[in-house]
């Protein structure tokens, strides 16, 4: 099983994601937890490539080919052959970030993300939990642990706040696999509610 | 005007590019000289992604994208400016080098490097030289100039062979903008073959 988190930055989707991952070790499975862009030695590499030094030094369209080019490694490399051994793939951020970073934030790319995606990617996941939040919450807990890496942070409230329609529009469109989550909820509450989630999908697969 | 040299390694047409950027310098034209993979500075990081460290850390198909990026990033930044200048861009392969390359010899990947072209390049240039010349000369040649950046060359001599067939069959694929030289003809001949048949064009288009 192929599990994905999303959200805006600041949402707690990367603790989510491990809180996740130690719970479903604990109970006995085997679990993968990964992380986009990179994942996989290629995919880091392109990752520093394109989140470190001058913002503006790639276009919104060769950005979007670099990420594509990290998930083909990533997917090759990493989560492909884990799913192949019946592991479950936990991993932060997947297509669905390409879709609102990179179709959403400069210009209107998404038909170009979802174009490069069938060509290249194809593989969706099985199940994505979206942990939603308002985006002043996200913002003020994304700039508290800023580092080299705040290319996307840096766009500010108004980007956040259009982010964060563009997540829930994206749970619409691609209602089957998406679960929503209140981020604003005390972190325990939410691991609690993904958790039960994934064991009832796990459980529906056995 | 955009002009690029194909051709296998070892044929001489870098050698080639750099003596028609002189020779149209001299008779006063505004010219750029570039090459790829690289030719802008984003690509050229990319380019030493791809061409340095362990030929088989990325697919063929990560690869495609890589170099894509590259291309889509040397287009925006390099020869598409240069172009709406007026000037003649003169470039060292180009996308006929990844349609052969990764698009013929490592797996039948034709289509997708087409389908990826189409999507983010779209360009072709106006003139495309080819230097045709016999796999043993090139092989030869080539290997008397290893550097880090051998990951081509290296895959030996029956490669060179379906490459040589494959770029004359690009040639008649697209034969409108494609001329053929001799590549095992003396460099002053080619050369002067080569400036003859760019002022033909040029005069056409003046």
């Amino acid at each position: 099983m192929f599990i994905t988190f999303e959200g805006i930055d600041g949402s707690g989707k990367s603790t989510q994601a491990r809180l996740l991952a130690e719970a479903l070790t604990a109970e006995g499975h085997d679990v993968v937890l990964t992380r986009e862009p990179g994942g996989s030695p290629g995919a880091e590499e392109i990752r520093r490539l394109v989140l470190e030094g001058d913002p503006d030094r790639w276009s919104a369209e060769t950005e979007i080919l670099l990420f594509t080019a990290a998930r083909r490694d990533h997917l090759e490399r990493t989560i492909a052959p884990a799913l192949a051994a019946g592991k479950i793939v936990i991993c932060d951020r997947f297509a669905d970030s390409t879709r609102m970073y990179q179709g959403l934030s400069r210009g209107d790319l998404r038909g170009l993300v979802d174009q490069l995606h069938g060509l290249m990617i194809g593989r969706e996941p099985d199940l994505t939990f979206l942990i939603d939040l308002p985006p002043e919450v996200g913002l003020a807990r994304a700039k508290g642990r800023q580092g080299k890496e705040e290319r996307f942070e840096d766009f500010g409230l108004d980007l956040q706040v259009r982010m964060r329609a563009g997540f829930l529009a994206l749970a619409r469109e691609f209602a089957p696999r998406f679960r929503i989550f209140d981020g604003a909820a005390p972190k325990e509450e939410v691991s609690a509610a993904i958790l039960a989630t994934a064991r009832t999908a796990l459980g529906a697969r056995a």
